[in-house]
C-alpha cells in the first residue's frame, strides 16, 4: 500500500548580487547582513525543517553557482540588479540547463532583467518604474493556487519601487498576483511559467531601499513559490531529441548526430 | 518553526452512475462490482491511507450526494453515461456549489455530457467519437505537472472508445495529456479547469466496454488528479459579492442587497 | 488570384436592460436616448460603414432578441444590472446557443452577472465593488491584440464605479486590459473567451452613474471588440456530437440517438 | 465617420535554408526552385494581391536579412534545417530585435531548432522524431482561430517526418492543431505564442523528403498565419524601459541610464 510519503527537505540556494548592501549605507541600515540573508530568513520563518538553505553571491567564485551547487539545489531564488552584466556566460548557461533540467528558480524585482531570466523569456522584460515610496498591493487573482495560500487579500507593502506595465514578458502560464501602486499603476507581478522541466515564478516586490524582505507575507509568498517550485520529477534530466522507430515508443536512440 | 504537516487524508467520494454494471453483461463480467468499485480501488492502489474513499451511485437516495456527504468531501469523482438526465438538477446544483466552493472534481470520459462538466463548461461539451476497440496513445505534454508524475510516456490503453476533436470545451487553464487512437484521431485528454474557488480535472479514457479502470497507469494518473485537485485553501466557501469603503480592504459587508 | 476582399459590414445588435435611464433622473441626464444608444452611437463613430446597428431593450417583444434577430446579429452587445432577472430564461438559452453557434457576444460592466454571461462562465461572477467616484485607469497588458489597438496607456476614466479582485470568472483565454482604482483596487479588466464556435469578450467599464460611454477610448475598445468579435467561419451552427467510422473522417453520422 | 480601410499588402520575406535542394537529388525533384519558392508561390495563390512576396536564402549576403529588408518586412517565415549554425549571431540578433518590435515571424517545420526559435522560447525545442513516410493527420483544436479558417477537420498530409512530444516549448499562448501520425506519436503542431510587440506562429509539418508545400490545405494554413502574423499597430518599436513620474501617465524618460 502506497502512502503519501513525507517529501525530503527542498535543498534551496538563495542567490544574491549583494552589491548595494555594500556600496548604499541605507541599504546596509535595512539589510545588515545582506538582502540575501533575510529571504533566507524568511524561506526558513516558513518552511522549517522542511528546507535546507545556502547562500551565494556574485562575488563568491563562479558566482557561488558551481556545477557541484546546482546539482544540489532543488530550487534558487534571484535578485540581482545594478550588477546583471557582471553575471559570467557560462553561470548562466549552467543555471539555464538547471532550469531545463527540473530545478526551480524564482526571480524577484530587479532580477527581470537579469541574463538569466530574459534568457529564459525570450523578451527584453523591461517595464514601466518609478522609485518615489508608493504603496504597493497585491491582489489575489489565482485563489486556489498554492502560491496564493495563507496570503492576505491584498497584501499591503507600505513602500515599494512601482514596476509597471507594460511588462514585456511572455503570457504567463499562471497569474496569481496583480500589483497596483499609489500613482495608480498596476503590474502582473506574481507570474508562473513552465520551461523545459523547469518552473519559474517571477515575484515583483522587493527594491533595495524598503524593508520589503522584511515583511512577513511577503516571506510567506516566496516561501510558497519555493515549495511550489519544486519538481515532483524523480530525476533531473534536459529534454533530448530522440528518435523512435514506429511502434518502438520506449527505447529511442539518442540523437547526437544531426536529424536528418 | 513551521515545518510541513504531514496532510490529513483526503476525502473521496466515487460517484457511479452503475447502469452499465446491471445491465450489460459483457460489463458486468469487466465490473462485477461496478466501474466505480475499481475506480476506488484504483485510488486507493495509490494513495493508501493517505485518502478515505467512500462511493455513491445514482440509485442511492438523492444520487448519495447529500449536503453532508459533499461537505465532507475533498474531491468528487464522475462517471456516467446513459442517465445523464436522471440526475436531479437539485443534487446538480449542490454540487455545482460545492465546486465553486472549493471541493475538486475529477469528470472521466462520458462525464463530459454530465449535467455538472456542462454547467461548469457553458459550452456543448460534444466530441467525435467511434466505439471499435481503437488503442488509446496517452501522451504527456506537461510534463512538470504533478498530474503526470509517474506516468509513462506514452500511456498505453490496449482497447477504448475513441474520443476526438473538436471537443467542445473551453480552453483548458492546463493541458495535460493528448491521446491518439488507432484510426489517427485526437483529443485533448487530460484538462485541468480553475472554477471558482475549485479544481477540476477532466479526463477521457475509460469506456465500460473495456477494463480500462484496471489499468495500473490510467490508476495512477487519476489517484494523481484526486491529489491535484484537493484544495489547499483551509475553509471551503463560495466567492462573495462583497462592497467594500475605500481604504477598507479588509471589512466588508456582504451584498445580499442588489448592487448599486 | 485570391486576394482580400471587403468584408461585408458587421451586424450588430445593442442590447439594453434600459431601466435606469426611465427610472433614474441622473441617468437620464447622462443617457437621454438610453445607454444602448450611446453605445451604439460609439460603435458606429468608429466602424461607420463597416457595421449595420440595431438596438434592443429588456421591454421589446422576447427583449428584441428573437430568433430572427438573432440569426440576423454578428456582434450582440449587453448591459443589464437591476433586472437580470427579467431576462427570460427562453431567451437565454436562445442567445447561448448562438454564441455557441458562433455569434459574437460583448458583456459590459454589470452584465458579469447577467444570465447569459453566468452560463457561459459556469462560475458566480461575483466581484468586490464600490460605487464611489474612483478614478479607473485602464492598462493594456497584451499590447498586440487586436482590442488593444488605438487604445491610450493608461485609458483614463474619470469616474467610475470600482470593480475588483477577486473576480470569480474562469482564466481568460487573453487578458487585455487590468484597471486600477483610486482606491487602490484592481480587477481584470478586458478579458476574452472562446466558447463553441462563438467569440466572448468581457470589458467592466461602465457604470450608469457615470459618462463612461460618452468617453471615446472607452468607445474605440468596444468597437475593437465588435471587430474582434464577428467570427471567421463562413456559416453559424452549433458543435455537434458525430460518429465517424475508422479512416471515414469527413462523413459521420449525427448521434441524436444516444451513445453507445 | 471612420470605416474598415482596405489594408495595406503585407510585406511578405520568405527565408529558406535552400541547402537540402542543391545537395540532394530527390529534394531538389520535388523542389527544383527551392523550398522556398514553394512556400512563396503558396502565399501568393491565397493572399495574392493582399501581399507581397519576396525570398531571401542562407547563402545570400547577410543571408538576405539586412536591416534595410526587415524594416520592410511585415511577416518573416522561416525554414531551415541542416545549417542552423551557420546563420550569424548578428542576423540572430537582428531577427530577434524585429519580432520583439512587432515583425511577425512563422516558424516552419525543422526550423524548431533554428536560433532564432530556441532564442525566443528559452527552452530547449528538443522533440521525438521518425522520418519513415507516415501519414500525418492535423486537427483544429480551436476551430475559431482565424489561422484555422477554411482549413479541413482534419487536414490530411499523406507522408511527412514525425515530430513528436514531448515537445520542449513553452505553452503556447494558443493552441491551434495537434498532429496525429501512422505510428501514434501526437505533436502540438500549429502553436502561437506573443513575444514582445510581435506573433510568432509555430507550424510543424514540411520535411524536405516530402511535397508537403505543395498541398493546398498546408499552404491555407501558412497564408492565414502570414495574414494573422502582421501586427495592427501602426509603428514598429522595441518594449521600453521609462520612468514615469507620479500622475504623469504619458510623458516619460528612457531609461538609458541604470535603474536605481
Amino acid at each position: 500500500m502506497t502512502t503519501f510519503s513525507v517529501p525530503s527537505p527542498i535543498q534551496v540556494t538563495v542567490w544574491g548580487e549583494n552589491r548595494h548592501e555594500k556600496r548604499d549605507e541605507h541599504v546596509a541600515k535595512i539589510y545588515p547582513q545582506g538582502m540575501h540573508t533575510a529571504i533566507a530568513e524568511g524561506i526558513e520563518e516558513n518552511l522549517g525543517d522542511a528546507c535546507t538553505i545556502r547562500t551565494a553571491t556574485l562575488d563568491d567564485p563562479e558566482h557561488g553557482l558551481t556545477e557541484e551547487v546546482l546539482a544540489g539545489t532543488d530550487v534558487l531564488t534571484w535578485w540581482g540588479h545594478t550588477a546583471h552584466d557582471e553575471v559570467s556566460d557560462e553561470v548562466v548557461e549552467r543555471v539555464h540547463r538547471h532550469v531545463l533540467s527540473g530545478m526551480g528558480l524564482l526571480v524577484l524585482h530587479s532580477g527581470h532583467w537579469s541574463k538569466i531570466f530574459v534568457k529564459l523569456m525570450g523578451t527584453t522584460c523591461t517595464l514601466r518604474w518609478r522609485n518615489e515610496h508608493d504603496r504597493e498591493l497585491l491582489w489575489t487573482v489565482n485563489p486556489t493556487h498554492p502560491i496564493a495560500q495563507g496570503v492576505p487579500q491584498p497584501l499591503v507593502v507600505d513602500e515599494d519601487e512601482m514596476y509597471g506595465e507594460f511588462f514585456d514578458i511572455p503570457v504567463p502560464d499562471e497569474l496569481v498576483f496583480v500589483s497596483s501602486f499609489t500613482g495608480g499603476e498596476v503590474i502582473r507581478s506574481g507570474c508562473t511559467f513552465r520551461r523545459g522541466h523547469g518552473r519559474v515564478f517571477y515575484f515583483s516586490p522587493g527594491d533595495q531601499d524598503y524593508p520589503v524582505y522584511h515583511n512577513k507575507d511577503i516571506r510567506r509568498v516566496i516561501a510558497n513559490g519555493v515549495r511550489w517550485a519544486r519538481t515532483d520529477r524523480p530525476e533531473r534530466g534536459l529534454p533530448e531529441l530522440r528518435r523512435h522507430d514506429t511502434g518502438d515508443f520506449f527505447d529511442s536512440r539518442s540523437s547526437a548526430e544531426p536529424l536528418r
